[in-house]
């Protein structure tokens, strides 16, 4: 089995500690059972030292052999290939948790992602309000009716949608009962609290070393 | 080999035809010669009146066989995987098909849809325009530097990252000569032709069935 390695910054400010998306991938390293190790690029000057790994100047990535991949999306459908245990192998079971992983990036992400980047820049009328409500609302009724979103079991799609909704701004924008309950249940898992606790550390170390 | 149908509306308003996501699908299916019927549900009630096959309302979906999906991102992997015209067999090829099918996604798309969706919703100010240049900018020095996303050849992540740009909003933003010859050589392929000539009479025929 060749290493995987899960690329992240050095450093990272302390409201972002918890939530840096290099978790989504040590995570579901975790999860599988599969090795891996971390390593990091400098966080200052993250925008051009390594546009020749990720063209939009952002971490996570991956090498794994002679195989290097960004976008974490695309990272974690990488490593769920490697693991029954993140996807089924099954046609049914395979495509409903490609459907609920891209419906994280490219539904739910997509909009509240923006909207709280708005409400973070200060915007005095957040114009996507209704639009994030909407959509976490379809995701309250989808989650109401069961504990996983495909294939009747945990997968890389639970992983990525709860790390979309466990967000703190999306986790207090109204009540949902549904996906409160899963976003705990799902964070309670022990490969993600120790993925969490590993981030922690690794940019408390970062502190250190610009001491 | 089971027969792949795709989903969309009965009808769309004018300025979205040519444009709704259910081409992505049509495209591919063309670009690989894979047969495929098209099949609608109605445009009104559109939020409520298929919830069981995509829990947003939206479309397009497809089921092949006993294989129901949703999401374009999701249901172009899945066919890209019936065909090496749209993804290569080997590790690295597909890792890097992969990396940018989800970064059209993620990176470009979830920066440019609230963008100009809030310029459509008449916002004074847009604050994701900064944010929506950087990502546009990266993307025209990656594309100035090659003809193809991944592989050096054609994949599916040409064709979605050129849909992704070739919005007339996006396309409009700024100067960025090579995504301008990229968008208009990607969507110079005859599959695209066909399948964007076989959207704008399809959404005609609907305009026929509501007079």
């Amino acid at each position: 089995m060749s290493a995987i390695t899960i690329w992240t910054y050095d450093w990272a400010p302390p409201a972002a500690r918890g939530l840096v998306r290099d978790l989504r991938l040590s995570w579901a390293c975790e999860e599988a059972g599969l090795p891996y190790t971390m390593a990091s690029v400098p966080f200052d000057d993250r925008e051009t030292n390594h546009l020749d790994r990720q063209p939009f100047g952002q971490i996570p990535y991956l090498t794994d052999g002679d195989v290097a991949i960004f976008e974490s999306g695309a990272c974690l459908l990488h490593i769920a290939r490697k693991s029954e245990a993140l996807m089924p192998r099954d046609a049914k079971g395979e495509a409903e948790t490609l459907q609920w992983t891209i419906a994280a990036l490219n539904s739910i992400e997509m909009v509240t992602v923006p909207w709280w980047y708005l409400d973070a820049t200060g915007a005095k009328e957040n114009s996507l309000t209704g639009w994030a409500q909407s959509r976490l609302d379809h995701m309250e009724r989808e989650l109401g009716g069961r504990d996983w979103l495909a294939a009747g079991r945990f997968t890389v799609a639970d992983l990525l949608m709860a790390d979309v909704l466990r967000v703190p701004k999306v986790r207090e924008f109204g009540s949902r009962p549904a996906t409160e309950a899963y976003v705990a249940r799902i964070t309670a898992r022990p490969a993600f609290q120790k993925a969490h606790a590993d981030q922690l550390a690794h940019f408390a170390a970062g502190d250190a070393a610009r001491a």
